[in-house]
């Protein structure tokens, strides 16, 4: 059988539960599907193919996924940092999002995220933000695989300035996603949280992707001033009681995790509930430190996100990877804690887990979707070479990366972006955001 | 006056205390040194030069400074990870000193390492370890401003056998720097910790280093379990038990310096001594958190360092720079901690301040040495710009530098390097490696 596109000349890391890195590596990839894994000791050994990609020696791996992220919020990348979060949020974020972000802007800052995450080495992302038509419409151009989440909230929001309307748009949204999904893009719903969102609002929108199947997002004690606030209002600790109203199952995930007692750890491992955790964005936010360790000790399925590019500000998986390796070790005064293998996997197979793609992507082996990357090792940084894993989590960053590939096609091709210009991204980029330097200005000066 | 480089079409970040961002910015070298920084709304406005350098657009700033590192452990990258403090170092890394280092392998792991540090955009670097005089004469090839510290160890170590022979050694490599110090490479020593070395060893050091006028680096209160073996040795915290024994000042470099009760922090402050911060090493080795805001509350110059390849895995102070300024802000619950500014000022102009180099470099201004990098900002993960000190700290990587001066002498020129042979180098670490890792296999089988 010939198969359409041959990767060889790899260190292959299939991320399969127990297998070994695959030295002289190949992957075989026919149409958007993975047709082969294996190992030829001689180039006679390799398979037919009608185009071959030689990855130089490089690792091979399954692309990275992104459990949680505001795309379009790389508008505001650098625009405030290093802020109490209250201030950030209603001096520069509200106001920007109510009077000047608007649907042309979404798609363009989408486009801008994407060129980002796609030279970054993600193949997969969950998105949750407002004007999710567009953010789908600019994903399905880019190519990369995605989860995207119409964000809903009981307040005034970008498009949907009438709260009464959050759901109505939510369910148009999913109901009109029929096309993206045949390009790899699942309409899904994202909830705020507990504390912007209130009991019916959250448990209509869990309604909404229960009867589709799709993954349901919400925020979940980020930090221990809403877990206060919820306590007040409720009686009950957050996690208890979003259960109280139904709404955590298997395809519930819950975004940050931070401020959980063990008994909401143990509900979340009880109802399959999956978890984004977003280090980076929890530490400059001085938001907390989650409890990754306690958790996937209970079993709780755990992927990595990198939140909006306001609040880390970059969509870089690898800084994710090397943070959550040396936080949690730190914190539990553990070196052993979260080896690097244990990383990779969270930013791989755990991931696809967490977005309830596990069936397709994840891991490299026959039958799946061609989601891969090929890391560049002959580089001083990466050398010398024990253990890929090591160094994709310890040494790497996301300018290693140096193929792309999403269902078959790629998108990054010797680090040239195939699918997006960008040129013309930046420039509409640079334009925008003098426009929106403008409008903080005027902000600032009432 | 006709300058030799200039260096223009660029945002300038001068890093003198107070000044701003200097839009179409340049820097004029002659020789080795500075002749202006400057401004310059038309290309007419540039100063004559016989060869010109554009930045196309990107950041101008000075190059980093790395304080604490050991070079030649680059050979132990990856090779054992995620283990206890202790059985990292008694399975591994000290059988592997003892048994397979050699002079040598020190110059060959030290070209590796000075290749990595050049194209992250370090340009001067702080090192502690054995067989210096290697280390040295590595570094001179490569082009780095350079303080080369000899180890010293009241135990036997790499190229020091006999412990008794150790301050002799470091006297005579202190002896033998004259040349070195021309090529802007100083010569210092590194005792290993108070834990490791005795009181009389200590003392004598720190007369060798103090009659040199040049600087004493020591390990400092690393671990909780270190602080304890001092004061049941000696009654005393490990600060204040230096003090007692004299080898506190200002050319003393207390390395980590994490677990310092309040008294032993204003100790330091009052002697003036620097204090090199190596949050990623801290995490990884589970070591804990140093009081980085506490110490420049009280004044005290603090600098970044990666540590040894060893325990990071890498020589990227862009890492150090994300993690110091995200670290402290969850650790104290304050996000308004440690600004993008003030953490680019802790990898330069603090950086040379540790290593008494601030005369000579640290800022861009006329007469400074020409220690200088350019980081291209034309890409996705830089876009848009508001400040450019945020996206040095929490978006941009060792992979963004483009162009690294060192006293007027390109070190890299588009990505490249200019005085290492990376083929070479990258093959003699490959045969290196892999009789390392047959060495530790017969550890392993003994």
């Amino acid at each position: 059988m010939e198969t359409d596109v041959l990767i060889h000349n790899a260190l292959v890391l299939t991320l399969e539960p127990g297998a070994s890195p695959l030295l002289n590596g190949y992957v075989a990839v026919k149409g958007a599907r993975i047709a082969a894994v294996g190992q030829a000791a001689s180039p006679r050994d390799l398979p037919p193919a009608r185009a071959r990609l030689d990855a130089g020696g490089g690792l091979v791996l399954p692309g990275l996924v992104n459990t949680h992220t505001h795309l379009p919020m790389v508008w505001f990348r650098g625009l405030a940092d290093d802020l109490p979060l209250r201030q950030w949020l209603t001096d520069f974020i509200f106001p920007a999002e109510a009077g000047w972000l608007d649907p042309d802007k979404v798609y363009a800052g989408t486009l801008l995220a994407a060129a980002e995450l796609i030279r970054g080495g993600v193949t997969t992302v969950a998105d949750g933000y407002f004007y999710e038509t567009e953010v789908r419409r600019a994903l399905a151009l880019s190519g990369l695989r995605a989860v995207v989440a119409q964000g809903v909230v009981d307040l005034p929001a970008p498009g949907v300035p009438d709260p009464r309307d959050n759901l109505k748009v939510a369910a148009a949204f999913l109901d009109s996603g029929g096309d993206f999904s045949l390009q790899g893009i699942a309409s899904a719903v994202f909830c705020h949280s507990p504390y912007t969102c209130g009991p019916e609002t959250l448990q209509k929108a869990k309604e909404l992707t229960r009867a589709r199947q799709v993954p349901f997002f919400i925020h979940l004690a980020e930090t221990r001033q809403e877990v206060e606030e919820i306590r007040q209002k409720t009686g009950l600790a957050p996690a208890t009681y979003l259960d109280r109203l139904g709404v955590l199952d298997e395809l519930t995930v819950a975004v940050h995790a931070v401020w959980l007692t063990s008994e909401e750890q143990e509900l979340l491992a009880q109802r399959g509930v999956k978890v984004s955790h977003c280090p980076e964005s929890n530490l400059k936010l001085a938001a907390g430190v989650a409890p990754i360790p306690e958790l996937l000790a209970r079993g709780v399925t755990v992927g990595l996100g990198t939140d909006g590019a306001a609040s880390n500000n970059n969509l870089d998986l690898f800084g994710e990877m090397s943070l959550t390796a040396r936080l949690h070790k730190v914190w539990h005064h553990d070196p052993t804690l979260l080896n690097a293998a244990q990383v990779v996997a969270l930013a791989t197979r755990q991931g696809a887990q967490v977005l309830a793609l596990e069936k397709k992507i994840g891991t490299l082996s026959a039958g799946k979707e061609a989601d891969l990357i090929v890391v560049e090792l002959n580089q001083p940084h990466l050398t010398p070479l024990y253990d890929p894993y090591s160094h994709l989590v310890y040494a790497a960053g996301a300018a290693d990366v140096r193929h792309v590939m999403v269902a078959g096609r790629w998108l990054l091709k010797d680090r040239q972006l195939t699918t997006l210009d960008w040129p013309k991204i930046a420039e509409r980029l640079a334009a925008g955001s003098r426009d929106l330097a403008a409008f903080c200005q005027k902000l600032r000066r009432p």
